[in-house]
C-alpha cells in the first residue's frame, strides 16, 4: 500500500510501465524525434471523413499497438484510463466503444498522460486492477476547429501560440514486472493567476507546474539535480522560460540545468514554423511513450520527473473572457534495479 | 487491498462515505424529493452573470456544505474527484481554483457521481489518499445552451427528452469510519447500439446499464432481490421501461421488482412537465447524496446497487449524426454493521 508525504504518493506495491507506444502525424514525424515514434501517419485523416474520427482512430490504433507489443488481447486488460481535449472527450469515448473493456474517462486537458498514469498506478497499488492501459491523444485539426478556427479560414497565429500535436501515447501498467517503475506521483492543484490570453497557454500553466514541481521536491527532500531530467509537457518555448524564472523567484529553486519540455523537443523551432512549440495531450503523451520511456528502460536515463500540464479553458470560457486555470500532475519514473 | 472477480472490485480496506450533501434548483426543490435536499436555490443564477459560473458556484457551495458537515477545512482533504457535462469540464475546474486541494478531473457524462465515488474508493483502498471528496454537478440552463438551444429560443421538447437537473451532489470518503460503506464497484464498458436520437438518451444508455448490472450480479452471484433497490441514474421514464424489458430479453434477469431511477424520482411527471424525467450528472448526484444515503445511513434501506449512466455524446457528434455511446458505472452501498 502507498505512503503519503503531504501531497506526494509513494508506491510500495510496485506499479510498472511494461509496454508503451506512440503514434504521430506527418509534421511530428518530420521533427527531431521523428524516428523514435512507433508510427507516423503521413495521411493525418487516417482515412476517416471527420477530424474527430481521425483522432479516435489515432488513439485506438496506438492502444492496439501497445497491446500487440505486450502480446495481449482486449480481455487481458482490466481497465483503460483515457481522456482528450475534445468537448465531452469524444476522442477517447468513440475510440473505445464495444471493446468489452472497462473505461475510466479522465479530463485534465494536456495533463492527461500524467493523470492517466497516476490513476493507473493508484488502481494497481490497491489491487483494484492488475493490468491496465493509460492513454491520451490530440489532433491538430480537431483542436484548431474547436478552440480556434477551422483550418480553411487560414487564420494567422500569434508568436506565443503553440501547435497542437497530432499524436497519441499509450502505456500498459502491471505490478512486479520488468519495465519502468512508477516510484511516486503528485496530483496537481488548480492554479489561476488571471491570464486570459488563450494564445499564451504556456504562461497560464506555469504557476500550476511550479507548484507541483516544488511540492514534489519538498515532500521528498530532493533537489532538481536528483533527476536526469525534469520534463514538463507542454509549456513550449515561452512557458518554459517563464517557468524557470518563476521557480527561481517564487520558490528559490533553480531547475534550469535539468529542465526540458515535450513541447520544445517535438518540433524544430526554426525549420517547422511552430512558434512557441508543441502542445496538446498527444504531445507529452507521444514524447513520454517513446523518447523518455525508451531512455529510462535502456538505462540511458536513470530517473526523471514527468510533469504534464493542462490549461483548463474551454471555447466558451475564452469567449466569455474568463481567465485560464492551469493544472499539473507529476510522476517520478525510473528503473528500480 | 481489493479483490477482483471479473470486472467487479470488492473492497477490503473499508472505504466509507462519511458525509454527503446535495443542492438543487427551484424546480427540483418543488419536486417529490424537495424536502430532502440540503439546499434549494430559488434563484438558479446563484447571483452569477453566466450559467457556467452559476454551475461552478453550485458545486463549490455543495462541496463547502459537505466540508462543513464534517467540520473539515480544505487542507483536511487529500483530493477532489469531479467532473460535469460542460465542454472541458469547466463547471468543476473553475469551481476548484486556488483551493490548495489536488483535483482529479473525470469525464463520464451523467455517470460521473458513480465514477467519482469509485475513484475515491480505489484511492482509499490503496492508501493513495486518506480523506477525499467525490462530487459532480449539472445545470439546466448551461446544458440546454450547450447541447440544445439557448433558453431564449423557447424551443419545444420531444416526449422522450429528459430535463437536465440543476443540482449537485458531494460526498466525503474516509477509511474505517462510521457512515455508508462502499462494498464493491464495477467500472462500465462503453456500449453503442447505434441510437442517434439525442432526445432519447435514456434508450442510448440502456445497453451499458444492463451490461453493468448483469455483470455485477453475475460476478457476485447475487440476484436483483439481494438489494433493497437497484437504482439507475438517469434513464428516466422511457429508458427505465426499456431497461427492464432489455434485461429480461438479453440477460434473462428481471429487475422490475427492485428497480428505480433517479430521473424518475426527482420530478413529478404529471405536475412538472418534464417529459421523460430528469437527467444530468447532478440528477443521480443530488438524489444519491440525499435520499438514498440518508436511507442507508438510517437503516431504512440495507443495501443498494447504484448505477449512474452516461451518454457520451457531444454537440459536435450530434451535428455529425453519429450514434450515442453509453457507459454505466456501479457501486454496492450499505452499512456493514
Amino acid at each position: 500500500m502507498a505512503r503519503k508525504i503531504n501531497d506526494t504518493i509513494i508506491y510500495n506495491n510496485n506499479p510498472v510501465i511494461t509496454k508503451w507506444a506512440a503514434s504521430v502525424g506527418k509534421k511530428e514525424g518530420e521533427g527531431p524525434l521523428g524516428s523514435e515514434f512507433d508510427t507516423v501517419y503521413n495521411d493525418t485523416t487516417l482515412g476517416e471523413d471527420s477530424w474527430e474520427k481521425s483522432e479516435s482512430k489515432l488513439i485506438l490504433n496506438t492502444v492496439e499497438e501497445v497491446l500487440k507489443k505486450g502480446k495481449f488481447v482486449w480481455k487481458d486488460i482490466d481497465c483503460i484510463f483515457s481522456g482528450d481535449l475534445l468537448s465531452q472527450c469524444i476522442g477517447s469515448s468513440f475510440a473505445f466503444r464495444d471493446l468489452g473493456v472497462p473505461v475510466v474517462g479522465l479530463y485534465g486537458a494536456c495533463s492527461t498522460m500524467a493523470l492517466s498514469l497516476i490513476n493507473a498506478s493508484n488502481y494497481l497499488e490497491g489491487c483494484c486492477a492488475d493490468r491496465v492501459i493509460a492513454a491520451t491523444c490530440s489532433h491538430f485539426c480537431s483542436s484548431e476547429r474547436q478552440f480556434r478556427f477551422p483550418l480553411e479560414y487560414g487564420s494567422q497565429r500569434t508568436p506565443s501560440s503553440q501547435w497542437t500535436v497530432t499524436g497519441s501515447g499509450a502505456a500498459i501498467l502491471e505490478r512486479d514486472s520488468d519495465g519502468v517503475n512508477v516510484m511516486a506521483s503528485h496530483i496537481g492543484k488548480i492554479r489561476d493567476m488571471g491570464i486570459t490570453d488563450a494564445n499564451n497557454m504556456g504562461a497560464a500553466m506555469v504557476p500550476a507546474a511550479a507548484d507541483t514541481i516544488a511540492g514534489m521536491l519538498n515532500d521528498l527532500s530532493l533537489i532538481p539535480e536528483s533527476f536526469d531530467a525534469i520534463v514538463t509537457g507542454d509549456l513550449g518555448f515561452v512557458g518554459s522560460d517563464i517557468l524557470i524564472e518563476f521557480m527561481k523567484k517564487e520558490y528559490n529553486i533553480d531547475i534550469s540545468r535539468v529542465h526540458t519540455d515535450c513541447g520544445k523537443l517535438i518540433f524544430d523551432r526554426e525549420a517547422q514554423d511552430v512558434h512557441a512549440g508543441g502542445s496538446g495531450c498527444g504531445c507529452s503523451g507521444s514524447v513520454l511513450c517513446s523518447h523518455f520511456l525508451n531512455k529510462l528502460f535502456s538505462g540511458e536515463m536513470r530517473r526523471i520527473m514527468f510533469i504534464a500540464t493542462g490549461a483548463l479553458l474551454s471555447p466558451t470560457t475564452v469567449k466569455q473572457e474568463e481567465s485560464i486555470p492551469g493544472i499539473a500532475h507529476a510522476l517520478i519514473l525510473g528503473r528500480r534495479n
